[in-house]
């Protein structure tokens, strides 16, 4: 920090010149050591974390190593923080910012498009075609928290003003953290279609993901909104979150029958797959009707066998999607501003930033049927 | 023809009573027979075939017997006669019809759609859910002619004006029996997405849907067009209908890292696909882009292993066509009236109508390079 | 009815050979007479009108005319009966129908289209090219409830069921018809773009259709949703049904710079103009943004002086809805099924069929803060 | 120049200090002055300029004064130099820079988007909400050639890598200073929809826009394609370029009556209207068929009397655009590479840097029958 920084602080808000941070050595090594608080450039910020969730993919991040290393191999940065579910409050702005004020409370999108490719020019700026280009030479910009840049296991983060939502008064820090997870609900079934309201809608899996897959069907008036799983706990917080109908898989000798007798034997309209099995993939081919779409939110590790035969005889809309894109995190949060469905049922626990090992305990083995965990950074 | 017909005829085109016509009995079994010819009702036309190709699903529907008792369980008709790519002369109007005139020279869409159904009134005629229901109690009036309605082996049709194309005096009968197979990849080439122009393209399989893939996507404005095949004599066809590049299979070692030798390491940007095997679909996955889009103008048998959690990780959206949807026929036709490529060099080989069984059999055996085979059924 | 029916009816739903009906002579003069009950052909239903609401439109066709004469010059009807925000119960099934039971209640949409002209054909059926072709020689099927066919202010009516929307048990009759006015706004707002949640929307001119785009909006996830008009009881009604600011113009000097002061210098996102004149078109166009869009579904009856320099500069779209097209209808009864606002603080008034003239009066003067009037036909 | 540039330049490319650059001082008063040759920054290279045309908005830019004064307010700058319509050759890369090589030839967009706003990250760049902030203290990065930043009527220009276009060594230094007007053209036809081919266009007004929006249109397969205006000379060149039609208005009574003699009586799909008067615009209303679509590529400069009535019940869209925007460029770039259409038929002169005044002459008064003039840098 030899370099006089030309942004703007705070007196109510002083930054220390250090901070903790949970770092990534080997795969499954975790360590709480000190980090220097770097400072914004133009079009950042500089955010206090105030609390952070963990999601399936930091389970994955940390036994694995750093996307980086596994998608692009990049070099493997021992000092790299894992986390990407974050929130806090704005403490520093860097020069020209005035979208943001400091002390305004935010919640951050994970991805940061390099704003150059053809993606990032179309709005898809999850799908980058310069992801992971932030080292070296061929610094592209490109920022994805906790994957290719420092995440939120941490007390304070850097972020890009594209990736920044305001949080109202209303919502809490816990409550905050789960916008993105919304926001990438609300992508893939915007990605749907836009004709989603008084069409039926399946979500297969009542993970983080489908339950607030559920939540934003409901909201944007799919009808009826059916959601499968294997646990009944699990599909009673999906009729709290507005499921229509639930179904147990193991209460079901034929889930594709099961789905038509509901919605009629023409098949689902649109269908989210969040289990990531071959099996629900198919299930997802069978009950959808013909000219429907079927979301990919979640996938297996290898390939799998596809009727792809029923698939293109039905002319059927297959996709992935990737985080959570075209500003679809501004739309959750819009939703769940006025409160259109209660988001805090999915989080389950809080743990303080010593923490950390037990929580990402309890959500690897669900421990006292945890779903969504948060740590508070600043409780140490 | 007791009710006395109200719609307009002229004494130019005499209306015979009786027709030739192609009649399948039992899976295999062809017979030429004497057909009534029908009057046309309200919105139809009555059409004098004046030429009919032979196309891959004919084979098919031929030797499987009509899909309505593949696909849905219909009554098998003995009396049905298939074939589905067809002009002609309109000879006479139903009531009410003045879109058309008689004399008028008209090439024909394959489906009719029920104009009730949610596809319908989404524009998606081909994927109309009442499709095939044109019998007994639940009549919905959908139509595909040569599937669940008698197609055109015969001398005389009725079809619906939403079926009709006027084809110019510059335009050969013989290149007006292409035009629903160009509308068909105009179809797939527009679902992958309006931005096409100045976008990579790659073909695989040059049949004659790949074949006027290529046209139509270098009309479009793709570019580089690429095309991948096995046989060098379809790939040269392939370049005077637009191939920028060709990649013969048999000469690669990787068919995707060839692909990406040109287009550049990110991959394409649309692949459509018309092989149909495993193979040809995961090799479309790995070369296409993060973003991109694939389209199975093709596809196995069977269910069949697929790299999904590429797919699904690269945020590629794929999805079959049902035919020749949205209108894009009438698109098709403009670009062959304008000669903006030459879809006469898949036209091969003509023949009278006796002569079908031999026709089918050149079309089977490709016999003499055989690529597109028409019939002319005023010719007996 | 000397062709003997060959559809569906029930004895619990026995249909009279006569009904009361009210008929338009010259323009301003109803009568109410008996007119023969017809059955339904094939894709038709016959509806007892439970409950029809008057529109603004009513009150026009009545005073000039029907449209017809207006528009098209198709012959002055004298047996012509005006209204078309109806619902009621199904009584009688044409042949083949098998998407209602008789006894289900529907409301019902305006317009059935031809099915064959190339709006209908891109599910445009509102912008049917053959509007009011349903007479004579060229009859080509279009039909627009209380315009171009036989309205609502009559005890049954024939409808296409591609015009009809079941109605839950929850729903009273008089919220019934109100899904067609919802529908309507919900059209406009889904053609203004499918990015709505999370953008700014304003809404000029608290008649029905401006009261439930504010209500739809609200819904969609619009936000800040304001609304502007003259009087304060109705702003009250459009806080209630989700309005987050309302402005009197009366009270403000300068109701752009009023909005401004709301969303952002840069204006507002998405404007729906209901007050159709001169002044709040300009000030629509001021107050949007660049890029910004603006339904008019309102519109001043002659040429009016518009701001095009700054609406070509901003980049920003204008367009007319023509009613409830795209199923939207089915959208809005899906958000009304769920709650999501409650239509019914925009009916004020009920009166029996009887009463249609007092009811008209007091439409036409606002007597007594009249906003939505329902008469029941069967009430006489 | 203190800071050491750390990009990349080429002894094949020497870059001087200095270079040759008009100047604006008060409106109208154009000065030949020395520059210093600026080094291009992260994302940017330095452009030798090889070519650049005049464009009608650069005869305004200098009669008026820059538009940043003349739209938003900020400081007259009269160091400022105008023109936006260039190409050249890439003579130095700014750091992590490898989508081009240094001798490339490129030619250019105008806007460089700040890449935060909404309609930035909609890829709407060319309507970014952060126009013309790019000086002091918020400073947010937009560029528009030649109107908020220096334009190309000088020798040296650095440019984000976004606004460039490869040019194919097949294509003249005066051609691509074309590519930016049709890049326009294809920008407003794209956005009036993705059916456009096989429908009918009709473009009012020859100007370049207009003459490119002919060939763009019909390349993308717009027909009929009707070219309305009032001199023959110019409506013989829109012939060349595709129109299937030319209307002298000065021969027709009635001009709407007129395209509908063509087109049909329920009149045009689409309008690009590139005249700018209020006659104009009302009569692309008029002969807009209903669902239609009208693109302003012109505008007049006040306020105007429009048909309101007729746009909003014929369900017509009707929108300006700003420049070339959605990647259109790219589009048109492909299009003329390949010869679609012969852009060279508009480019009539070519001149001297020195004579930029002279050009500027023949531009304004159309001088010779003048359409596009273009200006050689380096030749001195």
């Amino acid at each position: 920090m030899s370099i006089k920084f030309k942004g703007k602080t705070s007196q109510k808000f002083p930054i220390p010149k250090k901070m903790k941070a949970w770092v990534l050595g080997n795969p499954g090594e975790l360590s709480l050591v000190n980090k220097i608080v770097e400072m914004p450039n133009k079009s950042e910020v500089l955010v206090k974390i105030d609390a952070v969730a963990i999601c399936a993919t930091d389970l994955d991040v940390i036994s694995r190593g750093p996307p980086a290393l596994i998608e692009g191999g990049l070099p493997f940065n021992k000092n790299f923080t894992p986390g990407h579910e974050y929130m806090g409050t704005v403490v520093a702005l860097g020069p020209s910012v005035d979208e943001f004020n400091i002390g305004d409370r935010v919640t951050v999108e994970i991805h940061s498009g390099c704003g150059q490719c053809k993606r990032c020019r179309m709005g898809m700026y999850t799908s980058c075609h310069n992801y992971g280009l932030n080292y070296g030479d061929v610094n592209k910009g490109h920022r994805a928290n906790g994957f290719t840049t420092d995440g939120g296991f941490k007390q304070y983060a850097i972020n890009n003003i594209n990736t920044l939502i305001k949080v109202p008064d209303t919502m809490s820090d816990e409550e905050a953290t789960l916008v993105v997870t919304a926001g990438t609900t609300m992508y893939g079934l915007t990605e749907l279609g836009g004709l989603i309201a008084a069409e039926s809608l399946v979500i297969i899996g009542p993970g983080p993901i489908g339950l607030l897959g559920v939540a934003v069907g409901k909201a944007l008036g799919a009808g009826p909104v059916i959601l499968i799983g294997t646990r009944d706990s699990r599909l009673e917080i999906g009729k709290k979150l507005g499921a229509d109908f639930t179904l147990n898989i193991k209460n079901e000798t034929d889930i594709v029958q099961a789905v038509k007798k509901i919605v009629g034997e023409k098949g689902a309209d649109y269908v989210m797959e969040c289990a990531g099995t071959e099996q629900a993939l198919n299930d997802a081919i069978m009950m959808t009707n013909r000219g429907g779409k079927i979301c990919l939110a979640a996938f297996p590790h290898n390939a799998v066998k596809i009727n792809i035969p029923h698939m293109v005889i039905n002319n059927i809309y297959m996709f992935g999607i990737r985080g959570e894109g075209k500003s679809a995190t501004h739309r959750a949060m819009e939703f769940m501003k006025e409160k259109k469905f209660d988001a805090k049922l999915v989080h389950t626990h809080t743990f303080n930033m010593i923490d950390l090992p037990i929580a990402l305990k309890y959500a690897r083995e669900r421990i006292d049927d945890a779903i969504k965990i948060v740590i508070k950074p600043h409780n140490v």
